[in-house]
């Protein structure tokens, strides 16, 4: 069957039409009126986006904070969302409590309103909890910082770390395949990104494109690279991760293959951008001020897609693409 | 385990806190901004809201409809919408291609645009489609129309038939109870509702408050009531009926009883208004300007709840309550 991108380009884009603010469906967020808002609308469903068996306060917080994340890609500074609910069949009214517990601890943490929404519930006693949020905010004055708009020689940076939530999600599933001392970081990464909406704000006149950094490091620098028609070439090297994926990167037999598997993970919610070579010092600057570790990872170049070079040159990802969807 | 209302008021409003245009999740639309734009979301699931195998291009037609209709009982115009859709494992190509013809064509007819949105899959091949919209539109300049708002004394108004998408969803289960000249106007009426945009559009500075009537004429005035602090009285004498509606109250034993199904019954669609008795020829002007057949149906007095008055007094409705999405 037709996959999501595919849907998106040949069915739902079209619909889109001339709206100038829609993009064509084709970056991680829509501005509506004269640069007035901002928005973002993003899914979650049990068994697919997160585990059935997540706790449901932190399965609220991460339903917030992957809209969030987009919003921090585009420098946008959020206002308030739009929540729909639809229950599994057997839900206790317990399970409503602590899901709007975590709700509410993240509105504060992020000071932001619930506006309206919808909910209601499964007939059918195996349909998972799905979750829709949709967010709105204030967009730089600039107008957003678009996917678009990476030129050739640029450099590529990434905040805080990658493939955490890749690693976290395989933990949940076997937790004794990772050291003990691991599991807490790489579990919470997965169940509680990190938005990074302060580096975010102070992208607009900085990064010439961005992205958050959902679909894995190799697909979301290939969304990048698409829209500027070249080429990201990316240092495996200079790839930021954290101690715990840095020891588990030790311990794997094929390195290539394991570099490839953290680079392809997704669910790292950080912001990956762009800028010109001459902005270096103004990126770092930002990095201290908002106290966001970024790190510059690759250039574009002339060509397409996206190219991992280690250090005997460039690594084969294709095969070593990691789904994190395929758990059944 | 605690309904739909009881969930919003316990967990979801106090979510709202003092967001000015979030009415405390009491309204049917937000306000953002300073009055720039109304929003209102509504999720539809398969099996509840639209039967598993009704036309996914009339799925796709009654997800737009059932948000304009929140925004046309707001005094707002509609501009564009955000899509969410969590399609069924087994979806097929030509499904998901059917359901975007249904789209385009009330886009169209409706002149809005898609803005965005998120789709995905189940993996568990009983769930249902889930479909969730969030619209946005242009608020009338004083402000839209509430839901609380109407005063002792005021009129209550409602646009187009009553009772016509309930006895659809029966004609659906069961068309053999139904004559076939009826069939295809009640099914049309549950599948396709009929926003009320025109009509909707000169209510600011006409209405005391409106609302659309989704959960049933009863169950909707007793909103309108309860923000009002009055009791809502209905002339079932005054209900308007279609032709199909009328035959199927004859051939009824208990009138009583029929008049309070379909008075109880969901998914009308249309535009429930109070207004102030000075103002009648000016809604019925309103009437005529837009199109749209408007019956004043009953009045506000003091007290609380909705009594529905037949000839022979008030009808008892709670017993003969009809349950819409009692299908199992």
């Amino acid at each position: 069957m037709i996959g999501e991108f595919e849907i998106i380009r040949k069915f739902f884009a079209p619909l889109a039409g001339d709206a100038s603010g829609a993009f064509g469906l084709l970056d991680d967020a829509a501005v509506i009126g004269e640069n007035e808002f901002v928005m973002t609308k993003d899914l979650m469903v049990g068994g697919l986006h997160f585990l059935s068996d997540d706790p449901l306060d932190q399965v609220a917080r991460k339903l917030l904070r992957v809209n969030l994340s987009d919003l921090a890609a585009k420098g946008a500074q959020p206002v308030g969302y739009f929540l729909g609910c639809v229950w599994p069949a057997k839900t206790k009214e317990r399970d409503i409590d602590s899901f709007a517990k975590g709700l509410a601890a993240d509105q504060e943490l992020f000071r932001i309103r619930l506006y309206g929404g919808d909910t209601t519930r499964h007939v059918d006693v195996a349909a998972p909890l799905v979750l829709s949020a949709t967010f709105f905010g204030k967009p730089p004055r600039q107008g957003i910082v678009r996917r678009e708009g990476a030129s050739l020689g640029d450099d590529l940076w990434v905040t805080g770390t990658i493939g955490d939530a890749g690693l976290g999600l395989a933990a949940s599933a076997k937790p004794k395949s990772f050291p003990e001392s691991a599991l807490s970081h790489l579990i919470g990464r997965y169940r509680l990104p990190e938005p990074r909406l302060s580096l975010g704000g102070a992208l607009p006149g900085l990064a010439s494109a961005a992205i958050d950094v959902s679909d894995g490091l190799v697909a979301d620098a290939g969304h990048i690279a698409k829209r500027a028609g070249l080429r990201a070439e990316i240092d495996v090297c200079a790839i930021p991760y954290s101690d715990a994926a840095r020891a588990w990167l030790e311990k794997a037999a094929n390195k290539d293959k394991a570099h490839a598997r953290l680079a392809t993970a997704g669910d790292d919610y950080e912001i990956l951008f762009s800028a010109p070579t001459s902005r270096r010092r103004a990126v770092e600057m930002a990095s201290k001020l908002t106290k966001t570790p970024v790190a510059r990872i690759g250039t574009f170049v002339k060509g397409e897609g996206v190219a991992l070079i280690g250090r005997d040159g460039e690594i084969e990802v294709s095969s070593a693409g990691f789904d994190h969807f395929a758990r059944g």
